[in-house]
């Protein structure tokens, strides 16, 4: 971040026609921006695209869900054509859907949609080995790493985090508690809906992968190689990739502050290109959200995933970065100030 | 509101490729378009339009804030050249700003952009008599219902609420604390950003105005003749016309929300029609809300007023209705449902 930039913007938020600080929240964000992009006022966050990481896990044979693995097949095809709630918000915010299969366990029909990037047909059973080995994990990486580049060379200026994986929040809750340190009973969720029943048993299967494994956070690999998904680890590269450009990235859910988290292992730096979309009804992701420090902008009890919190963000974020181009000044517009 | 369109609403909700309830408030708030539109799915709110209603207040003088009178004025000529941050904003989510001298102390250069009802060039001093006469007031809360009126006759199909007056939280916390039943030091703000001292004064200039006038609830033309503005007067009347309308109507910051409790007076089922955009820093705007019943889209310590946190929330209305129409079900997109 460039100090210079962010008390440039901060001195121009106080000099806007408006009480100074009454933006709340956005006058922070807006700093953030100038800081990432090194300039006041920041470059616009648009156009935005979203990225949809999908994946499956082996996890899902433990029974920590009621959903059949097949549907993140089947929703991909659903987002492909359109239907799926992300499509529906990606229209609303003018963002651009880009869906990344990057270790769905179905085969996918080949096409233009979809960016196959498929490291394996979804990770091991981490209670019984681990999720996957560590060129896997790295591979996934840089395949998110890949994407985010790509897509800013396509001029996009507004990354947003997506994904799809049936029982992926399981991997979520391990990743939280090895990064966090919280016990796993802290940071597992119901996901989707879950019973009582299946949410004690969920938090056991996430302690039984992490006494086996052990993972070490000092290791971000290791820890993805033993309980991550292959979309943590493609988000985390994702994450990586938006930062080095020094573009402005959402997050969503608990599966990407459950991945930002891996990559502010890798790269403490990253988390000042991450603005916190929503906070989801995840206890696990208010966890990754107080360790990255990062406030939420939207709290509407979303537990969707796909993205969803994340896009009713960007026109927060676009008008955090407006305010600092287009509101004239107590000089320019001739408003007295205060006495 | 229509419980049969509710009822469709709720359904199609738990069919659509998602889990049941995951979309949070943004499906409570799809079920609520739908009671209020008479249809499933509802139309869709937009285009919108954000009507601001500026007016000044004779509290003025009591030094409640410090902050010259004549930044009404001012802002309202910064509004007209869209250089203030409700400009912003609304070019942001695609909206038509409408600009209302519903009681400005100063005079304005007319134009098409200005809709002039001046009912009286700012209200008296309500500490030393009535704020306005009980006539004035019944035509500026008809004001606010013909602006309403024209605006969905215009073809709006979402209203949005925006005030500019300086001084005119004092209004809204005399306001909130005879329609809740609070006492002035629990609903009394900081406004724009007053001091301790400047607080404490505010909180005994309400103080004495409802000890002078000792409003009645049940008599809402009174309480607004008495301690009210003419922006909230109009405020209420906009309400009673989108209401009237069957068209929903995002309510901003403590003004609107104040304003709501007035309408709610008038006419209780008028809060069907109501979307509370965000909550503000005000602590009278939390005491409204309450008082409404109504969850707050967006809650980022904005406290600018003008209709900004309103606006802000918009898109998150758009994308509650969008749900209903654009999202596929479990059927359409042969999508298998949890076990």
């Amino acid at each position: 971040p460039d100090d210079a930039a962010a008390r440039a913007a901060r001195a121009r938020q106080d000099r806007l026609t408006k009480p100074p600080g009454s933006l709340g929240v956005l006058e922070d964000l807006s700093v953030r921006l100038a800081a990432l992009a090194g300039a006041c006022p920041p470059p616009a966050p648009a156009p935005v695209a979203v990225a949809v990481f999908a994946a499956d896990h082996g996890v899902h044979a433990q029974g920590v869900t009621p959903w059949p693995q097949e549907v993140t097949t089947q929703m991909v095809a659903n987002m492909r054509a359109g239907g799926a709630v992300v499509n529906a918000f990606a229209r609303q915010v003018g963002a651009h859907v880009r869906t990344v299969d990057v270790g769905v366990a179905g085969t996918l029909a080949p096409g233009d949609d979809l960016t196959a990037v498929k490291v394996r047909p979804g990770t091991a059973d981490m209670t019984a080995g681990p999720a996957m080995t560590r060129a896997e994990a790295q591979t996934a990486v840089e395949a998110g790493i890949r994407i985010a580049t790509g897509l800013v060379a396509d001029g996009y200026r507004l990354l947003v985090t997506g994904d799809m994986g049936i029982a992926n929040t399981t991997a979520s809750a391990a990743l939280v508690a090895v990064f966090t340190g919280a016990d796993p009973a802290e940071v597992t969720g119901r996901g989707t809906g879950i019973d009582d029943a299946t949410l004690a048993h969920k938090v056991d299967v996430v302690r039984r992968a992490l006494a086996r494994h052990t993972p070490d956070p000092a290791d971000p690999l290791g820890v993805l190689s033993a309980v991550g998904g292959l979309e943590h680890a493609a988000l985390a590269g994702y994450v990586l990739g938006a930062a080095a450009a020094r573009v402005p990235v959402v997050l969503d859910g608990v599966i990407a502050g459950s991945a930002a988290l891996v990559a502010a292992a890798l790269a403490p730096d990253a988390v000042a290109a991450c603005v916190a979309g929503h906070r989801s009804a995840e206890p696990g992701h208010a966890a990754a959200l107080r360790a990255l420090d990062l406030r939420p902008l939207i709290d509407l009890d979303l537990r969707l995933g796909e993205g969803t919190g994340a896009l009713l963000a960007v026109p927060l974020v676009q008008a955090a970065a407006r305010t600092l181009t287009e509101v004239a000044t107590f000089d320019s517009a001739a408003v007295s100030e205060r006495g």
